[in-house]
């Protein structure tokens, strides 16, 4: 399989090269950057020095229009950017994992949530990238697009309670953090280490536009679960799902940690809870569910592609707490595009993504 | 003013000691310790070598029996030790500040939440600390129960809604964080360097012991503002007050910061919010209002005895977002019980407290 | 006493705002800045909201050529622009103390190291502001060139040894650590958080711009040092003071910690190094010595105007080991400068400078 | 290969469980633990849920007297506790990689440094682990004496300029810097999170117990390069090996970081120094040398089991800097040790083993 890659000098696209390095079944075969046509890669990322990939050189990005003997493109560009590329990527055969927001959300909830419009495009739908859910579909997409680094931490959280129907949907709340890494390696005042070390700050509060993505996959959870138009028997099948997503960032490099808090439709027991989180995810190599009231630890994931959830019922306020962590890099980027390669071209879905977190 | 202090080597204790050292109007006469007893100040607490109260020694405890010249004691002791000491104090007519949960729950409360019997009190009453809402009792409290940490800054978040009417109030939803400070000195797994860089733990979810204390104020605070009980227009009048707080252990030394969700009874503009906070707080020199839609920082408290707090209206489900921040040693500690004390003696209320952050 | 201030937005400069703020003898009458002329203090920097300072709008820096009723100049402005501004300032009979380079050296050093001219100066001649050197001649000094925050902490840890004559003075080793405030307020790739947290870095080795300026002032001690040319006695009496400066950025905010491999001319013993640190800075309120082998830490002196030494020695190797740590923001800038302030204004020299550390 | 572990629950003997767990051509078949005995691995070390290994039970150590089928053992366990292990299971046929200190010294030189008397011994020869000098001694050793981590960092760092005899060997100073892990898991005052954030401490300054085997690899080096014993012509030939090791605790989890500052015979050119280096290391896969004046940096190598060094060159005070970094968990134990192993039985040498480091 050979790859070609877009973006990698950004922390996204370096995280894929890394995961990509090792493995002998892959070649990433051709790197796009206009800023850096021209340089040996190992000059801009000395770390990949004595690699096959280091051993390349950058191509402007308009050779894009004819890669020869290229099977998938990986896509970790600015947001806008993948819009114009994929067509001339496509019709070409490539298939294509997207890290962007492009292709995840119609165009005009994309424009109303990214301030900007996108070109206009019309070629294969785009699957989205969650393969706890989306995995049939992925098998066989030309274009995936790869799910943001919060949603794919909130979606998997929220799933099991939305899924089942438990969940009152129109007010989840999600109290969302973020390492610094989420914010992109371009220095700014915000991400200058003495304006983060020993601090946190909220940003964009109910504005996040990972919040309509999250609202889209459990809508469609909701509609793929009710039986028939007319179940007269589920009085809130047509509430909304409504998410509120409050995101913010820590003083640490790597990592999303977040508390969902789900109203329930009804009484419901510990055991219920757990168990409900245990069957949805019991075949899911990446998501792990603690026991019962040991919750997760946002140290257990960095470095891999998991997901660690815990779940805790507080019986005064019939509200479940759904704790969840992934590393944005890993599960939430570079190592979920991974698994989505895994997943398209017929792999182990598990190959080359570690479970043993960092220490 | 002559005052005892128990418990100095904490990181609550220590802190009260910075903030007095450099004021010429009190004097920290004596400092209790059994384990220390007869060990220079300034031999325990290197810091304080060169100033008047590292000249002391610490005392045996049985000393407080007969302390002469006190007017005020401090009791920064572990959870069950105050309620010990405090009637020997109060006996000899002084004055005291606990640090502790020992006075700040009826003592069946206390046993259900801090998992352990309180020994029998039936001195004075005990006055919470929180001069926003109780500055007038304070003046003349013989006991000031000094607030926990994120139990001052919800109920300075939550207040202005509660206080209002506005707010639904079974359904409160706080997402707290806190610096490691604030789990104590002592050294435990959960506190090695190791397990907390580059992390983020959830513990006690649903169950701190904060929890019923922010509900004690609120719902003192819904029935001040019912003008009659049979007020018959307002429905929800006897609706509970109920708090589920989440409280998560972050890699910063000090601070408190947490997201308040509040679920509205109607309609409200965020002209209508921000107004509503910063009328509440306008003559409070301590709290301060962001301009909104202005993000409260962690950083911009950490050495003060501020709370700086932050108002956010989602629209879509009609609920408001408090962000609030305080130093969990400043105003959810230290900085808090040295108010308490300038208030019970008549001093200017913010002397020698900082409302300029460390940078 | 009327201050202006130059540079009020930079670390350095916010940090000796902070200083000034909440003292009553003194007054920041003018703020200048090109970029925020005309704009509120407190909208710049928000922390200064409610004092008086905070009211002030920064001017123009061309009104510095007229300048009333202003006693001294704090300049905290880029290499460089010191230069253009202090002849102007002197002119006005206004003192002025300067944290930047540009009047440390020689301007042909200044050259060699900073690696650009700086324009003519021919008016009175500045004074090095290390005010356990040269304290009376800061007292009369119209300018006072700050000394820069390695070089502080440097020469602090030399002088006793240097001055004694018990040092070789030509292969003087000092291996320093610096928080990233030391790197300034400018976003770069080298500040931002995920570069800078969980490593270390060198940085000019051997070529800092530090490095003259130690040389330069215990060059000076050895000549005062010398009681005639002729001292035949003292073989080494012509040895070049020689420094090889490393420097590295850690991941912290603030501090800096040194350690300093000086090699003695003769044996000597521990008591006798001791004792020699202890006398020297007998009188010194900011230098602290630890008790011999109580390693110096960096978290004692953060937010303090202290200089915390210890010192070791080697029998092996006959290599005393002085290990040294200061605020770079205090001591190495803005709290040193307020020390030369009080001390050109008759001030006690401690006034408004913190002994107590942060926690 | 069948392993058998003692110590896994350490820092260091989890990394080498993490780097063994995705290997295919190894089985970690028994690990050892008295306090332990009974409890699955996956409880204890909950990353290991669902790998072979995490299925084990810990075994009492007493059943070390008779292990079957194993064909290694890796001890990472306190010093002292191998000396008594080590015996029994060389009598086994068991070859053994040792990460303590016990087998790396003289057992005066031991006893001089580390402070306690070790058990006798007087089975094979350690062979010491560093497979940069002894790798043929390795390939065959019993029992190999893995090196410490901050010698490790300093002989990489120091060899070339050993070896070739152009270093004034006898006062070699080494300012080194650790990573909290390398404190060990056991909570103290000292590596509570609150007393290393935003601090730095100096500890067993010029009394580390890694400096006895540091002068020990390089006095054997001075020895080697010595073609007679009459060799008139260097008159430094006897000089002694004399190093002077500073220790310091950063805030970061792992990673040691150090500069050796080395004096030179002669005159040296910057680029005479940097082929040194070059030559020496460049059949070795995990010693990087960056351009001359590119600073090492420590996040280059977390994770990895790299040394990366820099050279520079002061030319004023004939002084050698060199720069050397690695991870102390990797290189600096289980790294290393996992390289000895692969070295031990005729593996390809970086087997399991990162050269990308994390970010």
């Amino acid at each position: 399989m050979r790859i070609a890659m877009f973006g990698a000098t950004g922390y996204g696209g370096t995280e894929a090269m890394r995961l990509l390095c090792e493995r002998t079944d892959v070649e990433v075969a051709w790197l796009g950057s206009d800023r850096l046509a021209g340089c040996p890669v190992a000059e801009a990322l000395p770390q990949f020095a004595g690699t096959a990939m280091g051993e390349l050189r950058f191509s402007p990005q308009q050779e894009a229009r004819e890669l020869s003997q290229v099977d998938v493109a990986l896509l970790a560009l600015p947001h806008g950017e993948a819009r114009m590329l994929v067509p001339t990527l496509l019709q070409q055969g490539i298939r294509v994992i997207d890290f962007s927001g492009d292709f995840r959300l119609p165009d005009d909830v994309y424009a109303a949530w990214y301030g900007s419009e996108l070109g206009a495009y019309d070629g294969p739908s785009p699957v989205y990238g969650l393969p706890e859910v989306y995995r049939e579909a992925i098998v066989g997409a030309q274009l995936v697009a790869n799910p943001g680094c919060y949603a794919t931490c909130a979606e998997l959280a929220l799933l099991p309670l939305v899924e089942s129907g438990l969940a009152l949907t129109d007010r989840l709340m999600i109290d969302a953090k973020s390492g610094v890494s989420g914010a992109g390696k371009k220095p700014s005042s915000g991400t200058h280490f003495v304006e983060v070390q020993e601090s946190v700050r909220a940003y964009k509060v109910g504005a996040h536009q990972h919040t309509p993505e999250i609202e889209q996959v459990l809508a469609a959870t909701v509609r793929r679960r009710r039986p028939c138009a007319n179940d007269e028997m589920d009085a809130t099948a047509d509430a909304p799902v409504q998410v509120l997503l409050t995101t913010q960032l820590l003083p640490v490099k790597r990592g999303i940690y977040l508390t969902a808090y789900v109203p329930l439709k009804e009484e419901m027991s510990a055991e219920t809870l757990q168990s409900l989180y245990e069957e949805r995810y019991r075949e899911e190599p990446f998501v792990r569910i603690n026991p019962y009231g040991a919750s997760a630890e946002m140290r257990h994931v960095i470095g891999t592609n998991l997901c660690e959830i815990s779940v805790h019922l507080d019986r005064r306020t019939q509200t479940a707490l759904i704790v969840a962590t992934i590393d944005n890099l890993g599960k939430g980027a570079a190592g979920q595009a991974i698994q989505n390669l895994n997943v398209m071209f017929g792999r182990s879905e598990t190959l080359g993504l570690s479970m043993l977190p960092w220490m």
